[in-house]
């Protein structure tokens, strides 16, 4: 085989708040090749996801960041282009972490091979991988939806709030799924299935939550953070559950939001009404990957679990396509097609 | 027996802020005359306690508010003055819920019998009560310290935070303990044992917490809210839990503070470091009452377990005793001595 070319996109500077397009540089050079004990991969799909955002950011967070000039990060899914691995071979389907690029090396680690008759392969980075594992885990280990509780989800047509809202469901929950415009709303009842659907760009937001919850909430689950959650905070039950795996009203935050304080007001909350709130990651449970593939494979299967894709074309449309995201534009999973596999 | 005088201190009106002298006053009637299956109290020990400000608030928080024109709630020890149940007899020592006056009658329901001979009576209302059984609870249920952790705990000379701290280091981890001003601070290490002792009027208050938890912490007891929880939150570890069962350094509070808006940044916490924050009331744990009364006892038979009272005389002292102890006045148990056992 020829040596291709790999074209790939950088970090080229930090953002101050909202990413910009210059925060990106494509670059191009010849794909690495693999040495004995590695695969070449070509990428076909990059997830784009939340996260992004707090790796281009300097300092540590729950992971180290993307420095300047290195390739963006990111969930994909491969074909293997050629093996020098005795546990892959060419042709073969794989999910792992290659980064906005077209082509990458890897001695396999991490990589899961998938089978393309089973499911679609874009699953992976959805609903059967980190965003639908997300919901599966933060929902039922933090959350623990009995029969009967009111479930609220944000960003609801999305990958992890979709997976919330109909896992809630599954589990005899009332879910309560909150979008952003008409449109998505609606997806919210016909395509997921949600109790009530409600659009938080709606002036009347709030008061339409409190009415969508005439038994208090029993469960937040926490992908957005800022405006939602604050009128989701005197509804909080007894002994309600907020697991906390996103914020990304706030990603793009400069500095703290103006006052009042409304850090008091919580802890006001947590003490009678006795609120659990637990941020996680959905690496925190990695030993329940078993049982979600298990049990969420069967859900899609049975129907009880739909999901929604939002492909874009193109390694070079990615950057813009996260910095949509992070405003709300997105409406499903986000996928970049990278290309097709050749084998 | 002659009909006795009773005093009783009532809730003359809802304070905004800091209760006053003005908002509690004092009446006298004749003593209740117990019915067939009553006992008639007499009052001997009156416990203080942050919950009692949240009572003098109209709207129910986790439980109702005392009316106006009613008597304060409060646990009280007392002597069987005169019995008509066949489970008690005259001269019985009992702790309960009398409330601030000299006797109350009791159909039995929540009254305990104390063994004077076994432990000092007004540890009932404090280090083998409401108060140690809080530490015991809050600390072990949700904070669950490990050998080699890290304990912080505020308002430490109190009651449940000097029991926080020395059940902390029985588990094994270290004690950091604030208070507020020298004499406090040289208990905390003194009479209680903490690793680290810190003084939260110091100027270098977060310095110095900073210092004393090189490894950072694992768990923070809140039970005074305010500054101290600004300075802990940055040094708060990955999956740290926070158990809330009181915001003293509020309770006052007549509006949010100003801003900036804390909650984003607790959030911003919450997430990446997978905090815990979980509040709790010690009724919640109801089920965990033979196992703190068999463990406290022993800690405290064996030496591992101190506490300090603070006795104020009379029970027309009791509204300035309490509006004290809202500034941190108290120092150890906060009890009014009504009066001695006659029998």
């Amino acid at each position: 085989m020829n040596t291709p070319r790999n074209r790939r996109i950088v970090l080229a500077a930090r953002p101050d708040g909202e990413p910009r397009l210059s925060d990106f540089r494509m670059e191009e050079a010849d794909a690495p090749a693999p040495a004995e004990g590695q695969v070449l991969l070509r990428n076909i799909w990059l997830s784009l996801d939340p996260y992004m955002r707090g790796r281009m950011n300097a300092g540590r967070s729950y992971a180290n960041p993307v420095e300047i000039g290195e390739v963006m990060v990111g969930g994909t899914v491969s074909e293997v282009a050629a093996s020098r691995h005795p546990g892959f071979k060419e042709g073969d389907i794989v999910v792992g972490y290659s980064g906005w690029q077209d082509y990458a090396v890897s001695d396999g680690l991490g990589l899961i091979r998938l089978d393309p008759a089973a499911a679609p392969v874009t699953t992976a980075l959805g609903v059967l991988g980190m965003p639908g594992m997300t919901a599966y885990t933060g929902l039922l280990t933090i959350g623990q939806p009995r029969p009967g509780e009111t479930v609220v989800v944000a960003a609801a047509t999305g990958p992890v709030g979709s997976a919330v809202g109909q896992i809630s469901r599954i589990k005899g929950a009332r879910a309560v799924g909150i979008a952003g415009g008409p449109e998505k709303r609606r997806a919210l009842s016909e395509e997921f299935g949600f109790d009530v659907a409600l659009d938080h760009r709606a002036p009347d937001f709030a008061d339409a939550l409190k009415a969508a919850c005439p038994d208090g909430i029993d469960i937040y689950f926490e992908n957005v953070g800022g405006a939602v959650f604050e009128a989701v905070m005197p509804l909080l039950n007894d002994f309600a559950r907020v697991p906390v795996c996103g914020l990304v009203a706030r990603y793009n935050d400069r500095r703290p939001p103006s006052g009042p304080d409304r850090l008091s007001q919580l802890m006001w909350l947590v003490l009678p009404r006795r609120l659990t709130i637990r941020g996680f990651i959905v690496t925190d449970f990695a030993d329940q990957q078993a049982a979600f593939q298990r049990d969420m494979s069967a859900w899609i299967a049975e129907g009880k679990v739909h999901y929604r894709e939002d492909v874009v074309e193109g390694l070079e449309a990615a950057p813009e396509a996260l910095i949509g995201m992070l405003k709300g534009r997105n409406f499903g999973k986000l996928l970049v097609k990278l290309g097709d596999p050749q084998a």
